[in-house]
């Protein structure tokens, strides 16, 4: 039995993985086909990509035959590139305001909260699964600056979702299915990123809340089978994983921790200004764009196309402009001349002027209602503007080779990489926004291969998590989180000082263990919304007896007339008589505890269990009522049950004064308080016009570029 | 304050990350320099290992001048070289005897105890700490079958004790330390392996039992300063962390899974094997040789040598012997011949002895009472295995190149890598005997750089993993823990269907919470050595107040008298006054918890909040109870009361009926429970003769052969 459950719960989470896996690779094929025509078509058929037409044929940047630009007129390519953009996002908001809304926007919050605890009916199902999966190509075709890493995990949670849910263990038990959830979310991760443990690290640093080895497992096994899947069909045909391959042969110098140190500031810099004016953006839209999803997606894509045609690094592809970054220059890693020193300054222009200009874009497209991730475009802007570092690195080095600073560089090999410093550029700013680190080292060292670099990303990422911590900034999910108002305790230990009893709910709807008719439950249902009701003793002194939960009163309720005859008055009991004592109850409210001897029950069993107590004509709750609720004392700290609440992920406490039930705590109440009474409303939009938008921009930048200018300073007289 | 007190976790953990990083670099340079000393010396001077010593000299294998092999005679080396062996464990195993105890063994077991709560004098002290680095080079350099990963661990983890203790934060406050510790043990691994994210995963997969995204940073911190510092100190003058670097050119093809599939097997069943021995042997230990530590590991290092020498992969280093099965054979990778065809049978009956021996080796070194890991041990192993595989694979294909099996590989290049099967056999056996997934891939990852590899040793972790857990192994630490007894609860959960009553002590000391004087609160301290007392009210109905730990107990009645006047007959109170109700209480027993307003209070505060509450002639230590102890009711399953202890992270938890204190349970009343109720007792050695163990070898071996060969015979027939 225990070997089979094992066998099934793999087989889950591969089966969940594979398909995946599948929906991935399909999802890159198309997305690379569309990509392509907004700049041209291949005359041997129109469902080629540009890859694919110049199949076979060597240098394919530009001797290719078969590949058509759609005019030799610049003017006119800009104006079809445009109007592509504009018509793919029209297709995509509109695909989604129409029949999947919640299809919009990235996902990871919302999954956050699910595998959390918190129901969103819909919201993993099959309509949201197909129109995300079909219109996440055509918005990263549009080149809107988004990315698609955060839909893409929650495509996978939707696969995960409907997989498990032809599985009875799996569609009956909230528990277990959050389990396959978190294994999908790794499995989201590394098939947007090529990264499997990358995958199965972000599952743990970022979306679960209660870390266990066996969730651990799964998403391995998941995250190894999309991985694997999308491997075996070989989407790009390079039989890479790998997405930017990059080998950094030479080693890093001590001297370049400066630079490391520059580039961490950077990326805390962005997350923090990122976060910030983003949930400023996203105060607006709900504001005043609510109603015109459609039109500010396609407003958005227009000018993000008119205004990126001029920067040769917006303009393509944003993982193709990191590759491009990335590289070595040193064996045809060259682009555009961007490793010619004639250049150098053009090219830091091109960079800052790109670095700036997605930045804008960023901060006003995430949130917008197509799906939208924003992992790459924060690697894209980090990999330009440490490659704009690097490239000024170079130029000092080459303008003063004896500095002291540059001891240690031999004069016959290069000595500076710009690539490296894109590379850890991107990492930071990964990092920066959505304040991970282990995962962000693993996923950047999967992305590239860039093995020996492995202590630089380290130091950037700590400084960079440094800065975040002396900001205060959150990350963008938990942010997101926040603003949206999802019941989810974050992981920050605060303290307030106040017994558990300032929170609790008082005025609470309890069900005497007996004395009850079916029609008073049948009323007490129809009354009410909640998802459960204390028991209490029916002698008017209100002990506490136990915990039923709604759905086991409608469950039982709709299948007890099968097997026994059931009026509107027979009577209900929700405590066992004397002789059925030996009875264990089957509800536990701890996930990961089984108790009693039908756990996981599922239908067939659990008639079986109402055919065995359904005896003379007394309708029995109670193998189903939780006799050992979590009960704490009134005056436990809040600190306590917030910890009980995350660590033992119960539904509800009850509070219990001498044995007498006197209230009831549930995350959102917890919630409620921490909110209202800790801090004060936060409302970032504020009626502020325009203006007011601009000069706090620019207050912003200058108030933390003073603060850590001064803070260097310090250091320095020190 | 936050700010500060979260840079002084970020300095402690960076300090101790520093000291390790020392640490283990002046013990890689007396390791190699003992090591080589077997062999021979270096005429410029007696101090120069043999890689100093012919530093600039080209082809440094055989063609240096200064290096000296004792003798040309190989007798003569043989016996220098058995000498030697001999010399270094007596020295090792003396030293420990006589001055550190806990310097024996690996160390990872106990560790993950005390992480766990456990408490074990002297185990991270500062004799230990010492003993266990000084005999470490010892023991690696005698030979013996035994790695320096887990005495690694230890070694970082008395660091990281010692140096936390200079700070008066961690060195009051238990929960802080095993942060610290938990962080150690991520630098102990990163520097065994130069694996700074290996390392974190393994504080993470193996160590803590409570994940928290604090304690992972911290790891993340000191595993980075850590390495870090060894990478800047540069003892192999390779500028290299990466041990081993191997660039595998080509990919792997789809055929070879059915090779990974047995590369996995094989890690499963040499875990199950090597656990279910070493136990045995262990007892065999136990029981007979407990007096003769010191000639037991002079005899194992001497047989070792006798032995080993014959054999080129067992004579040298494991490390050495590891880089030379990983190798391609193109560019200069051939070492003894390995990569020529015609002495292809050789040398799989080479490494096939190499594998056997080194496995009845490492079952009876580990855990003698020498400093001794179980990492590198096993992954030699599995890199001879899987070299031995790779050769018989090539073999097979030179046979049949035009097999169907073999249709994807291209004429003219290499279609069979030898040496990737090395590493995945490494990767397995390591896998298989530690029980360790994500953390060995990234280990392996980071220790070669193979990251085209990723797929196939995730293909090949998920078998070994299959295997381990259809025979029902488990990893070696935790079969130690359980061998030695050690209070410790296992992850996997199991269900016992009893209520906790049927656990807990039920005669208990309680303390009234009035009507005690100064001399009965000395009398009751002096008359029991538990850790804590039940506060109860004192009209006699039994009512729980509190709970006050004796530490605090004795920390009053040492400090009080400073600051007012105490004498035997002065009563004490652990109730506050009417006037008293607006001060909360210090204590609360939840780590990561702070309540009250001094939580975490060092000598200074503490003398203050006595001397404000040291009013009229009363010594009141209701500062000190903690009012809101956890609380359970005696029907709770055990089963919750198991995932409060490990979720939760309590010394102690209550039982109260009624609001009347009926029993305590601390996890080695759980533990004692689970034991003996449970299974019956385990004990391997069972006066069983020599023969019986022979058999019993053969019966096992046999056995799981059989039923895979069945298991197979299945899925073929299917």
């Amino acid at each position: 039995m225990r070997v089979a459950e094992a066998g099934q719960s793999w087989f889950v989470a591969g089966l969940a993985g594979m398909c995946i896996g599948i929906n991935a690779a399909l999802i890159s094929i198309i997305t690379a086909w569309l990509s392509d025509l907004k700049m041209g078509y291949c005359s041997d058929g129109w469902w080629l990509n540009r890859q694919f037409c110049c199949w076979e044929i060597e240098g394919d940047s530009d001797g290719c035959d078969s590949w058509h630009p759609w005019s030799p007129a610049w003017a006119v390519r800009w104006i079809v590139y445009t109007i592509f953009a504009s018509v793919f996002s029209f297709t995509a908001a509109h695909l989604v305001r129409s029949i999947a809304k919640y299809a919009a926007g990235s996902g990871i919050s919302e999954i956050k909260c699910i595998i959390g605890g918190f129901t969103m009916k819909g919201y993993l199902g099959f309509g949201t699964f197909f129109i995300k999966s079909m219109t996440l190509p055509l918005v990263i075709a549009s080149g809107l600056s988004v990315g698609k890493e955060g839909p893409s995990v929650h495509v996978a949670c939707c696969i995960g979702n409907l997989v498990a849910s032809l599985f009875s263990r799996y569609s009956r038990s909230q528990g277990k299915m959050r389990e396959i959830l978190t294994a999908s979310s790794a499995a989201g991760v590394a098939v947007a990123f090529g990264s499997p443990i990358g995958g199965v690290l972000f599952s743990i640093e970022e979306m679960s809340s209660i870390f266990s080895i066996k969730t651990m497992w799964r998403s391995f096994v998941c995250a190894l089978m999309a991985t694997a899947t999308l491997s075996a069909m070989n989407p790009y045909r390079s039989g890479k994983l790998v997405l930017f391959q990059v080998t950094y042969d030479r080693d890093w110098h001590f001297f370049e921790i400066i630079v490391f140190v520059i580039l961490g500031i950077f990326g805390g810099l962005y997350g923090a200004f990122v976060v910030k004016f983003n949930l400023q953006v996203a105060a607006f839209r709900r504001k005043y764009l609510g109603s015109f999803p459609v039109s500010e997606a396609v407003l958005l894509a227009t000018i993000t196309a008119l205004v990126g045609w001029f920067n040769r690094f917006i303009r393509i592809d944003m993982t193709e402009s990191m590759s491009i970054l990335f590289r070595e220059c040193q064996g045809g890693g060259d682009y555009d001349n961007i490793c010619q020193t004639s250049e150098q300054w053009t090219m830091v222009n091109s960079l800052f002027l790109a670095t700036v200009l997605r930045i804008g874009l960023v901060i006003i497209s995430y949130g917008c209602k197509v799906p939208a991730g924003i992992f790459v475009p924060s690697m894209a802007i980090g990999a330009t503007f440490g490659r704009m570092i690097g490239i000024m690195v170079k130029a000092l080095y080459r303008a003063y080779p004896r500095s002291s600073m540059f001891a240690v560089c031999q004069m016959d090999v290069q000595c500076i990489t710009p690539g490296t410093y894109a590379f850890l550029g991107a990492a930071a700013a990964l990092s920066g926004i959505m304040r991970l680190t282990v995962t962000v080292v693993v996923i950047m060292f999967e992305l590239t291969g860039a093995l020996t670099y492995i202590l630089p990303t380290m130091i950037v990422l700590l400084v960079t998590k440094a800065v975040g911590d002396f900001l205060g900034t959150n990350g963008i999910a938990d942010e997101m989180i926040r603003f949206n108002g999802y019941p989810f305790l974050e992981r920050d230990d605060e303290s307030y000082n106040v017994p558990v009893s300032r929170v609790m709910k008082r005025d609470i709807r309890t069900l005497p263990a007996s004395g009850l008719r079916v029609r008073d439950i049948e009323d007490r249902l129809a009354s009410t919304q909640i998802k459960g009701f204390p028991i209490v003793s029916a002698d008017g002194t209100g002990l506490l007896v136990g915990y039923i939960e709604r759905a086991d009163l409608r469950h039982i309720l709709d299948k007890a007339p099968h097997v026994q005859d059931i009026s509107p008055d027979t009577p209900c009991s929700f405590l066992p008589d004397e002789g059925d004592q030996n009875h264990a109850s089957l509800r536990v409210d701890i996930p990961g505890i089984a108790a009693g001897p039908a756990v996981g029950v599922d239908d067939d069993i659990s008639m079986e269990i109402i055919e065995t107590i359904a005896i003379p004509n007394v309708l029995k709750f109670w193998p189903w009522v939780n006799r050992t609720p979590l009960t704490v004392a009134p005056q436990l700290p809040l600190e306590v049950v917030m910890q009980l609440f995350k660590r033992m992920g119960p539904r509800v406490i009850l509070i219990e004064d001498h044995e007498v039930l006197s209230g009831l705590v549930t995350v959102k109440d917890v919630l409620r308080f921490t909110v209202t009474e800790q801090s004060p409303a936060r409302s970032p939009w504020d009626e502020r016009e325009f203006e007011g938008i601009i000069e706090e921009v620019w207050t912003w930048t200058y108030g933390r570029a003073h603060a850590f200018v001064s803070l260097c300073r310090g250091f320095v007289r020190r």
